[in-house]
């Protein structure tokens, strides 16, 4: 996955972070980036502790406040990185509090099953944005990227309570299906949002620091969220909704 | 502080798990104790966690955020316990279920002051509640209580926000010193309602498995609890609040 066209790294990819962040645009970039995933993960954090009210058992209840945790540990991850490359990270995070808080404003669960399907949804784009963007990094920061990544699919947990519920009713997976296209069109509202505000961030998103130098291709932005879409769209069909 | 009384455990201290859990209402009440530790961690991880919102800051966020992922971890290792010597987790729990959960909603901060005011003094109330049970347990109950009690401590953070705002405005320290005794009252009255329904829990946490023998006291329930109050007192003078 980190690199689809060459077996070895090219470009960016193979540099390291001392290297790359002397191009004053590509560690703009890169503070940005980890800006908006520190902030997404705590606000994550927040939800998933917020949601974890709706369960209707402890051992539900804990299963969520297990992903939560998860996701403020990644949190300190990111922040400890900004920290280290000497960003401060609440002024790299407030960029992207609007756009994320929105979307959970926008998405509050209103029962236990949507806050599952939620749960699950925003892991799953979550490791897909994490693996698409790990191709675009510098060695160091494409490292910290594949660590936090290779912690998340806790949200797995989600999909058999899911599918026995469609089971047992078969009305609730189009409720359901319903509920995920919405997450879908939020998140990718608010990504186009954050796309059309921070440049430099998205330049990098979609050719790197090679791409920095050929110009912002709003094109290649629209596959990298098509691509996600598409394998969101294939994951709720195997979880028996079709989108 | 594991044997004030003498350098050697003697009784239930000296004894493991294996040989002390052969007597049922030994181990029945270490599964009540666990059961309401493992409930407690959980609402404190819940609450902290819906308590990090009040912060007015991404850091001040990041701080309640990290408490309650403490706790949360904390819940897991006495879940694991739980599992382990054969009990249901979530049985075990369900007891004290609603005395925690009245507690936080009769104290839900109503700012972000309060809501350190309560970090601290929760956390305060059970390190030293750990303190005083540990020294009742068998040896490997005993080592779980303490492991989980040795990472704890992490409401200090609060003790310098909550001074640094009293000093800004000393009429903030009247209004926090009534709220501080309001969660010592409030935590104590649903700590009675424990003891009063739960025997064996209450008669071990005073005497051990000697206590057992020689049957309920409960002017000793009610001198732990002044130990714990008086802590409590002197460390909220300490932080300038006079209680």
């Amino acid at each position: 996955m980190e690199t689809p066209d060459n077996a070895t790294p090219t470009g960016i990819a193979a540099q390291d972070w001392a290297t790359a962040s002397a191009v004053p645009q590509y560690r703009a970039a890169v503070i940005d980036l980890l800006g908006a995933l520190a902030y997404g993960e705590l606000a994550a954090f927040e939800r998933l502790a917020e949601d974890a009210k709706l369960a209707p058992t402890l051992a539900d209840k804990a299963e969520l406040a297990k992903m939560a945790s998860a996701e403020f540990h990644h949190f300190e991850r990111l922040r400890d990185r900004l920290a280290a490359v000497d960003a401060e990270p609440t002024t790299a995070m407030e960029p992207f509090a609007r756009a994320l808080d929105d979307f959970h404003r926008q998405t509050a669960p209103s029962d236990w099953l949507e806050g599952l399907v939620k749960a699950y949804v925003g892991d799953s784009i979550a490791s897909d944005f994490y693996r698409e963007v790990a191709v675009r990094l510098d060695s160091d920061t494409r490292a910290l990227v594949l660590s936090v990544l290779d912690d998340t699919g806790h949200g797995n947990f989600a999909v058999e309570k899911v599918r026995a519920a469609i089971d047992s009713d078969p009305r609730v997976g189009g409720r359901l299906a319903l509920w995920a296209r919405r997450l879908m069109g939020e998140a990718l509202s608010q990504a186009q949002r954050v796309v059309a505000e921070r440049d430099a961030l998205s330049t990098m998103l979609v050719g790197g620091v090679d791409g920095m130098a050929a110009g912002f291709d709003l094109a290649e932005v629209g596959r990298m969220f098509s691509r996600i879409t598409e394998a969101h769209t294939k994951r709720m069909a195997a979880l028996g909704l079709a989108a």
